[in-house]
């Protein structure tokens, strides 16, 4: 028709959503069957079905109240303690240390979060083979097991990285996908919403996440792609419905109580002390992770996970709170004491609360320590679950602690808003709040964590303490430094990842910042040969070269990127042309040469250009806003220098941190 | 210290933070005292309380249970029918014409939604006085009297729209806000925010909203704001608690059952028949809005309420679906019969349900109508809440439908899911979800259609209906044409948005569509004079002028924008400087010249320049990524044409409707 633009965009969409499509049930998927893998290996550290042995405790005791005692279910300590702990300590070595060895013998990419990369990656920095098949495997295989090991690690930073897998094997089916690389950005970001919204089971959850923390473009295409995908995701899971409960959401919790204005004061208290536990984990996570890679660690990987699994067993199984798996011990937490109903462990005992509350402040502790030792191992490991984790235990703790001050002292005046004989203080909330706080510290989100935990519970009418609390985390944590851990893992690791959106600025010119021309290798539009190229491409290691029309006018004529050289080569050595087969931007007309490698076809014919003058703060806006990767400074249309990301990066630091010595 | 950056920082975060505070809190007390004020006069309508005449009936029967008669509260009905239908249309008329007068003698600006026109504005367009004192004002008034007159339109727009007011004048206390754009941009957004956090209750859906629908940049420093913003205005809102429910939202639901497999199917009914409505008002109503700029309509705007006025109120108050205040009749079609609680008027009977089906549907027909009519009216009017009422009177009523055909045939294979003596369908969720599905094919929102959908009744189970809903009826809607009403209306009214978020694939360069430089009046660096500067100025109504080296090499200089030009001319002439002094962008060192007009203070040194061969779709993008205002093509430093907005809009319609003549 009159319009090819738009009879171009038909296949097009109908392609991307297929994919999309493809990619969230396959998310899904992959999400409800490592859910039930590692509920049942989980399970088998306790004990065992002798009815069948590859069910799980519930599909064992299925059917049964929950006050029941079944008696399918032998548990290795129903003989004596010790048999128990063995057991229990044995599987766990044997689940960590197996997926530390797949891990470091098959694919290394698959430690880890996987969230920092996945975010470089989708900034634009190619880390080959990361989204790879291989990782893809490993890394759902190991963190099965590594889940199972009881290990004081999350698998949503994991869940989302292995979706992100999915999401660039997948559309390769289509070649259109692989040429182009905006689209697969686009696919990798509904990917990593699919994976929040299989790991949560929090739909809309994941999208605001990919859009808030992960994704450098968010066109409204990728919003709605975003959408759909993370859609998909749900409804798969939810069709699978790994844990049989008919629920996308384990710790769906309903208040029949709502929270009093006094309570914000404790739950205020609770983000502070969120936000100085998140800036603290950051910094010891941290310098273990340097420690890690510089030390004589870094040659023992596997030692290292069998020391940190041996450690979390023995210690986590002397204590209740720490023993049993963390959603289900989360959704204990969360929940309202309401009659009968809900006294896990004699959480909603009225005598003994002091005990209980150490129970819970040592289990938290515990937690913290072995977190720390955990984020960083060479096993898939996310932060997410252990940070919610150990911010309920305190949260509770502190909740049944302001629950035993109102009940004793009803007439104090902070409890004068609370009715007589009714139930004032929920300590439920108090562990709700508590995670959001944690979580807020250690990884600095807001809109997605707020929605992420309204989806979780469903509490509605706690969302505005939550948004107070994750707000007094966020400001206590970034005080002591702007970067989550994500953002740090990124700093220390060295990506090269501009943020796309904080803001700069900056007194500096693009002259202060560029390679000058003395310093880079130019290409001159003519006079080049097939070797003299090949031999450049030999003796310098630069990702490109600007074109320019000769040495001495040195006028830009465009850029041409080293693949595309590489390339250009190749093809013209395919064609068995000679060495001195002349190279260069036009096909001289005079001459009547046989052969000539035209560079029109390869190079950027219009490259970003600047004036050389042009402030520093838009030269940044222009990298990160534009996604390109250089950008060249000219007068009048003469080469005066070359930027590149890396040179913005370096001068960024410079800025921020103008005592250290750079190291590039 | 040594580094400037960080110190100049300090007073920006500290002032940025504090305007945005009181932004918030002035927004969540403008409501909540609108609120109150078009409860009272919406309740005078139907009565008045015989005890105090400024009581609502909420007031004056405080105390009561639901099921006991109120002695103190007489409805104008107590005689006879039609002194209270008399009274009903005189107050309402009375309301709806004070508030148009209103609007069209002192603040034109305040009618309509105004969503648009934000948008607009946050996109970088200047519409002077839109965000001001008087649109504050007279909004706010007239809103009130709109919203009490009972016409069929909602307060989420418009509070949108005041709230960005605030947001505009609060910030000018601080005089480096005034000055500096982006700053001002940045506080708008949160602004929305905050008008969508007080409109629905749904902080975490107005930042969303503000992100999705409104902004053109969206940096973490905005959205963190925006937070910020929409939080203090909840909870202003709550504390001013209007509706003495201590709740922030009023339609709040708990269903007890969840929804079943085969209720998907009406469902995705009900997320079609929610994009054809959609498209349907659509079309309509901007034919209507087309109709009224042109027609010998537009001069009588004042009666033209009237008759829309007099039209509702004589229809609405025959029906009491229609005659009670939207978010009443919104939270009543949405609740879970229960026992005897929520039969609101007779909703929840077993008997008579092709009656009832009849009222729902006849009430939603006439709404639509209404609806159609109504919005675009010389006063202010939303459209989230009349759309969600009309989708939730054709959801209620299939879902009353479908609970009759399951209760009559409980054997039928659709229903084998149904277990037996427990009710299975839940006519409310029908309306909650048509509600959606109208919702978002009149606006097509998504991600933040379903957060608002959820902060408002907080029914987590149903998140994935929603979102399937909300997607189904979106794409549906998008096939009779892609914008939703607010883009329409930027359409109809041709002001220069360029969509952030969609994306182009074009095959043009920038030559073919830069204005050539032979037909754009350029500046030269030397030659000028004071007077010459200023009869160009007078002879030309350019917005700016590139600024070259000579008209022989026409080498690019700068560009000058021609309010730098006027404020440069004014100075010179206040130092009352003669007419012929020199003006240009170097001072001539030579020559001993007493006064000179230097460019370089006034000038835009490193405009954005292109190659003339650079890919028009890139041009796009650096318009709306950049912001940028033109753009200038250059080769080898010499100026070529120049782009400006409007001529990418133009080329932009130019390539998807190519029959169309061009008008500009």
């Amino acid at each position: 028709g009159s319009n090819p633009y738009h009879d171009d965009a038909v296949d097009w969409v109908v392609e991307g959503w297929v994919v999309v499509l493809a990619v969230g049930i396959a998310a899904g998927i992959v999400a409800g069957g490592s859910d039930i893998a590692s509920q049942w290996l989980g399970d088998i550290k306790e004990g065992y079905c002798d009815t069948a042995f590859y069910l799980n405790r519930n599909f064992c005791c299925w059917g049964l109240d929950e006050a029941d005692t079944c008696q399918n279910w032998i548990p290795w300590n129903s003989a004596t303690f010790v048999v128990g702990y063995v057991f229990y300590i044995m599987f766990a070595l044997m689940f960590a240390t197996t997926a530390a060895y797949l891990v470091k013998t098959y694919a290394p990419y698959a430690e880890g979060s996987g969230i920092p990369e996945v975010k470089t990656i989708l900034g634009g920095f190619v880390i080959r083979h990361y989204l790879g098949l291989e990782t893809l495997v490993i890394k759902t295989v190991t963190l099965v097991l590594s889940t199972a090991a009881g290990l004081s690690l999350g698998k949503e930073g994991p869940l989302l990285h292995i979706s992100c897998c999915i999401g660039n094997i997948l559309p390769r089916v289509f070649p259109k996908f692989k040429k182009n690389e905006a689209k697969m950005r686009e696919i990798l970001s509904a990917a990593a919403s699919a994976g929040i919204s299989v790991a949560f089971g929090a739909p809309i959850g994941g999208v605001v996440f990919s859009l808030e923390e992960m994704s450098y473009y968010f066109s409204s295409d990728t919003m709605w792609h975003s959408f759909f995908c993370a859609m998909a995701a749900a409804v798969a899971l939810k069709l699978m419905d790994p844990f049989r409960t008919e629920k996308l959401v384990v710790f769906q919790v309903s208040y029949n109580r709502d929270w009093h204005g006094f309570e914000m004061i404790f739950y205020m208290l609770l983000g502070i002390l969120g936000g100085l536990w998140g800036a603290f984990f950051i910094r010891m996570n941290l310098r273990l992770a340097a420690f890690r890679k510089t030390s004589w660690l870094r040659f023992f990987p596997i030692y290292e996970v069998f020391g940190v699994c041996l450690l979390t067993a023995m210690v986590g199984y002397l204590n209740i709170f720490t023993r049993v798996q963390s959603p289900e011990l989360l959704a204990n937490l969360f929940r309202e004491c309401d009659g009968g109903a809900g006294n896990y462990h004699g959480l909603c005992d009225e005598g003994g609360v002091a005990l209980r509350v150490f129970a819970l402040l040592s289990a938290g502790g515990v937690k913290g320590i072995l977190t720390i030792l955990t984020f960083g191992l060479a096993i898939p490991a996310g932060i997410f679950m252990p940070s919610m984790v150990i911010g309920a235990l305190f949260g509770r703790a502190l909740g049944m602690l302001v629950l035993a001050w109102q009940t004793n002292h009803p007439g104090f005046w902070l409890f004068s808003s609370c009715l007589p004989d009714v139930p004032c203080v929920t300590p439920g909330s108090y562990a709700m709040v508590g995670a959001a706080a944690s979580m807020g510290g250690v990884t600095r989100m807001t809109v997605s964590l707020v929605i992420i935990m309204f989806e979780l519970t469903g509490a509605l009418t706690y969302v505005l303490p939550i948004m107070i609390v994750v707000m007094t985390s966020k400001w206590v944590g970034d005080a002591f430094g702007k970067e989550g851990i994500f953002d740090g893992i990124i700093l220390l690791c060295g990506y090269p990842f501009l943020d796309d959106r904080e803001e700069y600025k900056l007194n500096t010119m693009a002259s202060q910042v560029m390679t000058p021309v003395e310093d880079i290798v130019v290409v001159t539009a003519t006079g080049n040969t097939l070797d003299s190229l090949d031999n450049l491409l030999h003796e310098t290691q630069y990702k490109g070269y600007p074109v320019v029309n000769s040495l001495r006018d040195m006028m830009l004529v465009g850029y041409i990127s080293r693949t595309e050289l590489r390339y250009a080569i190749d093809e013209a050595r395919k064609r068995n042309l000679p060495g001195n087969t002349p190279a260069g931007n036009v096909v001289p007309i005079l001459e009547n040469t046989p052969a000539f490698i035209e560079f029109r076809l390869w190079m950027d014919q219009t490259p970003i250009t600047v004036s050389h003058r042009f402030p520093m703060d838009q030269v940044i806006v222009i990298f990160r806003k534009l996604g390109v990767r250089y950008v060249l400074c000219t007068q009048h249309g003469q080469l005066l220098g070359l930027i590149t990301k890396k040179d913005v990066l370096r001068h960024l630091a410079s800025i921020e941190h103008p005592g250290e010595q750079e190291s590039s």
